[in-house]
């Protein structure tokens, strides 16, 4: 019998290429306008500055402004407001607290990983017409939330742009995005470049669930559930639906990044597991084996999007966060304090596994799973 | 007889708030907002810094960060791709290198009047599917555009997004914005708070038609065109269209800052003339009288635009810019010296009018217009 929590026999892997994301035809624009804009970078020498030429490819672009370094940065939230409002005609609450949470969050946690203290966030808030603004109990929950998190980060929100964009955004819909500028204080703090070597630890921070990438295969997948967004993730355990368990919002990491530097911890690297799952511990561009020999709990939601989506661990490790939402790359000598300090902060953290000389590759060992060079081409 | 360019009789005056955008809606979400993001600025503290508070409600927002003040905005296009994708229609000519510049315009122009230094743009692009990037004659001319309004204004292109938000952003449509980060440097160049005064002269730079406020109305007004964008602007005198005389790109200011700072000049306060047109003279919190005793020449578009929404000079002169893109204010003795440095830079100004004691309000004496203080609520 197939229980509602239980996918089709017949109907095959749900792939994030068949969930409606087409890479292949957003790369050749990406490739060109990476090119068009490291031509650009010349320019700072006018005002007496240089960029960091490290930073091109990594998370946030990074200046060289005498000081200090200057770190920005703009993140889109994705397709995961969606959920939000599919869940709110199922149960009339609003959600937009924690989606405010996830837009920030990917923002945030993209810049520190350059080694960055995030101090300013601007809003945007692209509404498909002035009537989203007028369901009083959402707005104010998006502006709840948002503040929330800036306080969580202790970050500045500076302002923002709240356009309402009848013909562009789709009705009753809004485009979520966030920027953020922050300073690497003292620059030593630098976390790009060559710094990363073999010997140093690989310690994870604990996702909260899915964060805010892979909801497009997560919201397809919504079709193949009886119950839809209101089917039980854990029947019998427990009455959490699948439409809250996506929602539960994405950790904020520079709480943990802070603490560190105020023990006296500076990271080598740092990679944001967003898109791409996994594969993102291959993001630096030095050619080392990066050998994880601890993986987390599986969070709920993620164990069912793979159970029912067919997915088999490499598929879903190279696409999921599967329990793992930021990695830090320090010294070994440093890594059980990292630990320490991170889980300080709430924050469930481990040391997952260690950077070794060899060829491009992760191998996720508990898994039998193998990463190649060619796995991850962000640059 | 009623020619084409002519407004038909019976169709009344085209105000803004019929042609879509309700501010009454979005306003209370802005109040709140403000009112949030405000106490947030006292996180700074723990890094050592502050914000600039005469900055909260302005354009872009000041933190100052020790040897210098960091400025940061985030922008959106607006409407004005809509005109783009259906002047592609009906010429079969892209336009979106005129549509980046507009867009990196829009968050420059803004950055440049607390008295930033833009550094680093990044670029936000989200399209209604990965299609859109599949059209390579387009998405290519937006990456061309994009570099050469870096390469106008010596900014770096940091980077950016280029998210595919099917079921967010419409199909085949792209929502455009860019954030902005540059610095104050040296500090005296703050150009918020209390240096305004009277006995400032007023310097208008020249806009170059219709810029990116406003294209609701100019959109809507299309359906009044028999010919619709292909409209001539100027019957019997050129060829223009309608459609590409709105698509004249925005001018980029900051070249003329730029070079004000090395001429020595260093304006008391900036206004970038956008949505709300002329009022945004009243833009300073300060009680001062503005008056204006020199209009330019309206571009052909905006008059155009005017004649056929029917609108008085009192709506279209607080709708559009209706020639006047960017205000300095500056020393009296500066004046002529701004204008000189403007024209050096190639972009037409004019000394206006001056500041004066008085109750707020702006008048602009050629045209018998006065503005109230109650005209601009934007704090």
């Amino acid at each position: 019998m197939i229980t509602p929590s239980s996918p089709a026999p017949d109907q095959g892997t749900l792939s994030y290429e068949q969930s409606g994301v087409n890479y292949d035809l957003i790369d050749p624009l990406k490739v060109a306008a990476q090119r068009a804009a490291a031509a650009t970078g010349a320019h700072l020498a006018a005002h007496g500055f240089s960029e960091v030429a490290a930073s091109r490819g990594e998370s946030a672009y990074v200046v060289d402004v005498g000081p200090f370094y200057l770190a920005s940065i703009v993140e889109c939230l994705g397709s995961k407001a969606l959920v939000a409002d599919e869940m709110r005609q199922l149960t009339g609450k609003s959600y937009y607290d924690a989606i405010a949470q996830d837009t920030i969050a990917m923002a945030i946690n993209d810049l520190i990983t350059v080694g960055a203290t995030p101090l300013v966030v601007q809003a945007y808030w692209a509404a498909g017409g002035s009537d989203w603004f007028a369901d009083a109990q959402r707005a104010q929950a998006l502006v709840a939330g948002w503040k929330a998190a800036c306080d969580r980060c202790g970050v500045a929100w500076g302002g923002g742009e709240t356009p309402a964009l009848a013909g562009i955004v789709e009705a009753g819909r809004i485009d979520l995005a966030a920027s953020c500028t922050g300073l690497i204080n003292p620059k030593e703090r630098l976390s790009v470049g060559d710094r990363l070597a073999p010997g140093d630890a690989i310690v994870l921070l604990a996702s909260s669930g899915i964060h805010a990438n892979g909801l497009s295969l997560a919201r397809k997948l919504v079709e193949r559930l009886p119950q839809g967004y209101l089917t039980p993730v854990e029947p019998g355990v427990s009455t959490l639906t699948y439409g809250e368990a996506l929602l539960a919002p994405t950790v904020l990491y520079s709480p943990v990044t802070e603490a560190l530097y105020r023990a006296g911890v500076t990271p080598h690297y740092c990679a944001n597991i967003t898109g791409h799952g996994w594969r993102k511990l291959l993001r630096h561009p030095a050619i080392h084996t990066y050998r994880i020999h601890t993986v987390p709990d599986v969070p709920t939601v993620l164990s069912f999007i793979q159970r029912h989506a067919q997915q088999d661990d490499l598929e879903a490790y190279s696409t999921l966060n599967m329990g793992a939402g930021f990695a830090l790359f320090v010294p070994a000598d440093q890594a059980e304090r990292t630990v320490a300090v991170a889980e300080a902060q709430g924050v469930r953290a481990w040391v997952a596994g260690r950077v070794e000389a060899g060829p491009k590759r992760l191998l996720i060992k508990p898994l039998g799973i193998e990463f190649g060079d060619d796995a991850l081409q962000l640059r």
